[in-house]
């Protein structure tokens, strides 16, 4: 929930006269997505997701996250599209910030995660995955295990005021991982964070997926790791393995599982939770008094996180 | 900017087969509006806002305040309409609030008042004050000169938090204004809190004013009074009479203001710097600690209960 930039209506006339889309009509802030400012702008022409990138997004790295998403849509996935203006640019500028005009996309999130969500998830992702080949640009994934131990070093010295045990946890984890991390498993571009919040659905079809902000280079398998966290855990904290095995079922039939990445699954689940756990336990510490998004719970990740510490195989998940 | 209420997909789509209106396609919490949840919701057929309404407006005034957006639709006022769902009611419930579905309104509001702008809300306020009369319900001001003593009293001992000299001026002027607050002026109902984040223009028209949760039964000069202070002082604190004087001389184009309104004007001005000084302050010292809504500063109307209470008489409005 948030929109940090404030645009005026002369600005937003200007920048709008740059696209062929005509007038504006209307501008509406709106309450989702923690990153950066949204904004519902329908124009005489139809209706669109204005975003203006705020800091903790890259400037550098937009081109890619802009560029993977054109690239979805032209090879058939739904997702937001960024429209070019009349100089043939998508990125553009607007208060100062990288702004850029896509699609707007029908359907709506999940508020309660059933297991047809999860299915039809599963075949969206591996969709995704294979319409993603091809994608000229290239980012390393900044989150992942060389990323987490600095983002840990920030952390530690005050976890102990979320909760007692949880600096010996990550401490614990940290060492395991950094010797058992998977190399060389399938990969491309990953979505990276495709939360519930991030699929949009419609009745009993994936209507869309947007929020490309964490997209990279990663193992495909990294990305059904993240989404068994994500996706397949009940409110109380419940593993519910009905839900993971139909997204796993789905995505298989659409891109094959290999055996290494079914073997994967539980340490790359163990990273996913923790690379969660430590960014959310980042905000928890340093989100600013007063500010306007209330940071989500770290605790959360560090349930998910001892689950998979304490499963067998990958059978735990149902496959 | 507010969202407090989730709704579920099921909860929603339930909801809005009880309208006439299709399947819901979209819908978009807005970041606007600190009372109430507000959504942009899309449908099949068309486009609407879906509001719930928070603890902070008291169920029982609901039917006065959507009776009364339906007289002013009904009487040539673009403002939202609710609508009614198959059983008649425009106010239902929804995830326990009472909520109703009212009609999209094209059009942003201004971020940059400037004098065409005071000009329009001038004319359009004048009209909506006249489109008012026949309304049969009646609602008293809360936040009127009864309703400031018990808020004053509730936050003068806190006052020196904000700053030094609050408690002083707010107990003055309540003195004050306890002996000389006039009667007897001309009234009806007004919006009581036309703020610029509620009224929308497209481009030299006001194409629709909403928010009628704190309309009430009032004299239309303490309207005027209230928008002299939410319209007429630029940024930086300097009155300007220049968009006083269009907002007044469109006004009264459209409805006449006698010699006891103008005369009123100051005092008025001051009463209604005060309201607002008190609900922020009240705001300020009991929002709670990582609250969504940054509360909004009480001083600046301090500054503009300083300047009125400084003005010779009604002709520093430029009337």
């Amino acid at each position: 929930m948030a929109v940090y930039t404030e645009v005026s209506d002369e600005e937003l006339a200007g920048f709008v006269t740059e696209y062929d889309i005509g007038a504006v009509t209307s501008c509406k802030g709106i309450a989702e997505g923690v990153e950066n400012s949204n904004y519902l702008l329908r124009t005489e022409r139809g209706t669109y997701i204005l975003t203006l990138y705020e800091k903790r997004v890259k400037p550098e790295d937009l081109p890619f996250f802009l560029g993977f998403m054109e690239h979805l849509a032209r090879n058939g996935i739904a997702c937001p599209t960024p429209l070019h203006a009349r100089d043939g640019k998508a990125l553009r500028v607007l208060c100062g910030r990288p702004a850029a005009i896509v699609t707007f996309l029908d359907g709506m999130w999940p508020r309660q995660v059933t297991p047809m969500h999860c299915r039809l998830l599963g075949e969206a992702m591996a969709r995704m995955h294979l319409a993603g080949a091809g994608f000229a640009l290239e980012r390393v994934n900044a989150l992942s295990l060389p990323g987490w131990r600095p983002l840990a070093e920030a952390c530690l010295p005050r976890a102990g005021e979320v909760a007692a045990d949880l600096a010996p946890l990550i401490r614990d984890e940290l060492d395991f991982l950094g010797t058992r991390w998977p190399a060389g498993l399938p990969a491309g571009v990953i979505h990276a964070d495709l939360f519930p919040d991030n699929v949009f659905f419609l009745g009993d079809r994936v209507s869309g997926i947007i929020d490309f902000y964490f997209a990279c280079n990663d193992a495909f398998a990294y990305e059904l790791a993240i989404c068994l966290n994500a996706w397949c855990f009940e409110r109380d904290g419940d593993f519910n393995a009905t839900k993971a095995l139909l997204m796993l079922q789905a995505y298989r039939a659409v891109r094959p599982i290999s055996a290494e990445e079914t073997a994967a699954l539980p340490i790359l689940a163990r990273g996913s939770a923790l690379r969660f756990l430590l960014t959310r336990l980042y905000d928890w510490l340093n989100h600013p008094a007063g500010a306007f998004v209330k940071p989500k719970d770290p605790l959360e990740y560090a349930r998910k996180l001892r689950f998979h510490r304490r499963v067998p195989g990958p059978g735990a998940y149902g496959i």
